[in-house]
């Protein structure tokens, strides 16, 4: 599975037009290996070594490119050369491509394909992002129900060549309504002379074109299927998403969750560290570093309008990073377990309450030992500090603890009412996650720390 | 698909002894949804609902309970109950339940398997967590290289009920070693009287016991596979890892990144949110905040040490806490790309010096952006506060918008070489991420702060 040639060997092989060597290394790699090689030469160079295989074989390497190499390659290409090469490909890949190309090059090549792929690309781009008719593929294979075993398994011979999976096959009625499935297993077992509709599933798991990619992805997941049916509002068969699609599909999400909690937009579905230059990284990253600070601009507010206690009891500053780090840090963690759990549809708004409950009697464990923790802190290494002479250290020990405290649990609880509320409003609860939040409760926390200290030491 | 009975007439049924209806619900409905309902109920009730069925189908029933579960229920089964039942779980979802029974509850079960699961048990049990042999089956399909494909397909058949996918089948040679592999489509394609050898595709992705259930898992995404054979480090067939498992080991991962990065400890495979007790709750989330919050103490100790600068300018405390978020969010930025990068091994530790030169660069743009929001602050709100008045405005605007963007510099570079030298420890690198960072760049950054102001206003 190695590699049998370098990047170096490989770029003296196309220059010396060693054709017959290039087919041999293409023919002895896994198409995965030979496109993660061609991926580092030039588009010229690729289409040199893909040009070399047949059209079916060059079209799964290049399926397996990302889509900016992909769009590269089409340039270096004529109109039918081009039209050729995305002919072969999964119509799912295919449409994806074509939704990622720039419109005058899509003008150029999409006339260049035949009726029936023109159709199905039209057709397959037409869905809304991120549902499961803009992930679903065309090639799968139909069944009729009045088929026998035997008919029904040497048809499936005859499409297996052109078709994503031939595992699952679905059973048609009139006008395409989904009526059963069967497997390729429940075929072989069956016996030869029994009709498709004996041995079919009537009870098929599917999905609708505008569900969800994910909840599609954790469909398959949970059922352990190999492919998901998708149909449209009559009921009728459009399309197929298969296990791999599901794997890519939970990954994104995952990437994508990651992202918001981190603070990073922009779309990276097929994004590159290394290969994002500076600019792009900073194009994704400033907007929400730049929201943030303008937001945390106003706890700068809030710290001046308490400037005079500030002057007065200097050790309340040397809290005021321990008061932000724990309500960021409580307060995240109750976040993340509810957007987790609400990605798992395990909880929904509905159970604010409940969940709000657990998440207070937490948090005033938490609020002990941290409050204890800064009164231990006060009482130890408080004694440099100037304090009034009319105010006792434990006197302000205990203030400061309460005012942790009471910090630990409203972030806890803001943790927790902020990704429900998003949820409540149908927006992404992720979004509202870590550093947003950590902003939000710095400043909850300020206004907090301050009154509960004023109050306590009657100032 | 919906479930034709609640919970409550499912208790009635139950209750009345109603068994041909409860057979009737169980049948009509998805294994996966039967679990789903009867988790809800006592495992006496649920034991009651199982025994309708045949063992296999009450087995797999009983194999989609969540693990604790189980356990629970095989507390109210005979020992010959429990052992038929778990005779016939599949493979990997037995061990993973014998690796999760207390022992004393093990010694009873163990010995009234027959003696093939018994030894199959202890062999799946033996491999280390989270290593491909932890998580493989041992239901798979095998075929003689000197087969004809109508034996193969023959052989296939007579073994389809008891295997985890007959989709494909994997060619032994002498010791079991593996040969090759077909799929059930080669098999269909190719001519009756060939030989399993001839069209037997011979150089075959496989994993060792040994590797990481996660490498695995994205073997299995990165290639598209249904399965993936396990090999010992003599190229035996040992076991295979089934795509549906990639997709639940990827999930399980996710999952464990998203909780290392918010600072949430534990192991949460089968956790979920509403079911863990509020003591386990806390249990898992205090570790983090205390250690946290005791590094958070050390920031704490830098302003007391610059407790005269403050008392001087009030106005530095007002800008504490924007430092403090702006590092945070900057540093969990580059942290997190890093982490993913290193994750899709895109990138290594050896990368160091072109990751710190790419963090830079985008870091001295942030800087910029930062330091002027800093500086417009200073100039426009900064007059109420009281400064002394040999120095101007101006000068401390200048002096805090500086010290702002070394702060933003020094928490992107620490983001980014935190997880490369954690990967370099060969330890996680999600664990340095986000909380513990937010922590350290406080104290670095406070000590920039107040050294920069410092230097900059000569006092």
């Amino acid at each position: 599975m190695a590699h049998q040639i370098s990047l170096t060997e490989l770029r003296e092989l196309i220059k010396a037009g060693k054709n017959q060597t290039i087919l041999s290394f293409i023919s002895a790699n896994h198409p995965v290996e030979v496109a993660e090689l061609i991926l580092q030469l030039s588009p010229e160079e690729a289409w040199h070594v893909l040009k070399q295989t047949d059209p079916h074989l060059s079209a799964e390497i290049f399926s397996h490119f990302d889509r900016e190499y992909q769009i590269d390659m089409v340039d270096v290409l004529t109109r039918n050369e081009a039209a050729k090469l995305i002919s072969e490909m999964p119509p799912d890949d295919r449409a994806s491509l074509f939704k990622r190309m720039p419109e005058e090059k899509k003008e150029i090549v999409l006339p260049a394909l035949a009726r029936a792929e023109r159709e199905d690309v039209r057709r397959l781009t037409s869905y809304a992002e991120e549902t499961a008719g803009a992930v679903m593929t065309s090639d799968y294979a139909t069944l009729s129900p009045i088929m026998t075993i035997s008919q029904a398994i040497e048809h499936l011979r005859e499409v297996a060549p052109d078709t994503e999976t031939i595992y699952y096959a679905y059973v048609l009625g009139a006008h395409r309504k989904l009526n059963g499935f069967v497997s390729l297993k429940d075929l072989i077992l069956a016996r030869r002379d029994a009709r498709v509709e004996q041995i079919m599933h009537g009870d098929v798991i599917s999905a609708r074109v505008d569900d969800d990619q994910e909840d599609v992805a954790r469909r398959i997941q949970k059922y352990d299927l190999l492919a998901l049916p998708v149909i449209n509002k009559n009921g009728a068969l459009v399309g197929i998403i298969t296990h791999d699609d599901a794997i890519d599909i939970i990954t994104q999400e995952h990437t994508e969750d990651m992202e918001k909690f981190m603070a990073i937009s922009g779309s990276h579905a097929d994004a590159m560290y290394m290969k994002t230059p500076v600019w792009e990284q900073f194009k994704n990253r400033f907007p929400w570093v730049i929201a943030l600070a303008v937001l945390g601009l106003v706890s700068g507010f809030i710290v001046q309008r308490f400037e005079g206690l500030l002057v007065q009891f200097t050790i309340l500053a040397a809290f005021m990073p321990m008061l932000a780090d724990t309500g960021g840090n409580t307060g995240s963690q109750s976040a993340t377990l509810v957007v987790r759990a609400l990605a798992l549809k395990e909880i929904s708004p509905k159970d604010i309450l409940r969940i709000l409950a657990k998440e207070f009697q937490v948090a005033v464990m938490l609020a002990f030992l941290l409050g204890a923790i800064a009164f231990v802190r006060v009482m130890f290494f408080g004694d440099g500090t100037s304090i009034p002479d009319s105010f006792s250290l434990l006197r302000i020990g205990f203030a400061i603890s309460i005012a942790l405290g009471l910090q630990v649990i409203t972030a806890t609880l803001i943790g927790a009412i902020l990704p429900l509320g998003a949820a409540r409003m149908k927006w992404d609860p992720a979004i509202v996650a870590s550093p947003a939040l950590t902003t939000i409760v710095d400043i909850t926390g300020l206004i907090i720390y301050f009154m509960t200290v004023k109050l306590l030491l009657d100032i």
